[in-house]
């Protein structure tokens, strides 16, 4: 039973890996869409966020089966949770990677980026994509050394954050609209990064079993 | 071995029902912290977020253990996992209140919310303390017919931060800063929202034992 058990956790594992890749994906295309204006590429950050939404349902549905039918032991079971967390982290880190490009979409033909934030936002897209690729990696190859970078990506996203809110606040000649947008902007990437943090805890649970003390 | 399931599913429903009382008092200090600026009733709002992140923890330990050692039939394992989404929806409903309270904080003794503004933020407010009060109602009385108007609040909702948008981006006079304290308090009200929708959903569930229908 418990051979079983590893089965079908492997290949939750496989969905969660394609879930992960996805939203590395989603965010990349985010930012490229932010930093062109391009709407088409925009478009597919939405469709890779519906299919990580689906696969989100999936991945729900299989790890209530493997709970329903393997009566699992304690770690076990643990596990499974991990993946439940995971997978609605990745979800939402669809949602947020979508969320930026929803705005490049709205503004289309206007939109672009005032240089004053142009920095601050181009560093927090490098960082929430490393940060995506960082937890696909962990999970995909057991890299779990990697994970250790999370937690300063982190704190990095914060500061650049905070910064985002100075340019803005200071003779800011872009008027409300565009402020407004990079305001949001800078929230989905600091929450993307949040929740890439939190997938990045699982996905080391996941894979050494360990809860991550860093 | 089932009975001794239910005696548990009771104690963490009791722990869930202060934890929705609580996300309630949270939105309801944040409203009046954000309608008079005063600043005690914000620091409220943290400590009650605070509160409710710990009980989200031990939320999840009590399912944990619960399923570990009960090996529970489906029915009972689905009522555990809508537990464990419920417990994860609150927590975000407290941090979001949260969110709200601390811009009022940041901003003392300056806060103020314009003229403008003020009719959607008060009735964003009104619509997320119901939202919140109805699922704390029928997770603690079981009225699940109360779960049909979390739907109907929640349009409301996205058409008040339509509306609050339509309102920042029209010959705004306040400035850039407060415009982007707006957006993001207009922002996490409608995330409030959603996750008080979604915490609606996973109550009834837990009360009827149906997914509900919308």
């Amino acid at each position: 039973v418990r051979m079983r058990f590893f089965e079908q956790l492997d290949e939750l594992r496989g969905l969660l890996v394609v879930c992960a890749a996805s939203v590395t994906s989603a965010i990349r295309w985010a930012n490229e869409s932010m930093s062109t204006g391009d709407v088409e590429i925009a478009a597919r950050v939405l469709t890779v966020a519906d299919e990580v939404r689906e696969s989100r349902t999936r991945a729900q549905e299989m790890i209530e089966q493997l709970l329903v039918r393997q009566q699992p032991v304690a770690s076990d079971l643990r596990l499974a949770l991990a993946g439940l967390h995971l997978a609605s982290d990745l979800e939402r880190m669809g949602a947020l990677a979508a969320h930026i490009a929803k705005i490049v979409v709205l503004r289309h033909p206007l939109w672009m980026v005032p240089p004053e934030a142009a920095p601050s936002l181009h560093r927090m897209g490098e960082i929430a994509e490393r940060l995506a690729w960082t937890v696909a990696r962990v999970l995909e190859v057991g890299d779990s050394e990697a994970a250790g970078r999370l937690d300063r990506d982190d704190d990095e996203m914060d500061i650049l954050h905070r910064d985002m809110f100075a340019v803005l606040f200071s003779d800011w000649p872009h008027g409300v609209k565009v402020a407004v947008d990079m305001a949001l902007i800078g929230r989905f990437y600091e929450r993307y990064a949040d929740h890439a943090v939190s997938a990045g805890q699982q996905v080391v649970y996941l894979v050494t079993g360990q809860t991550p003390t860093g």
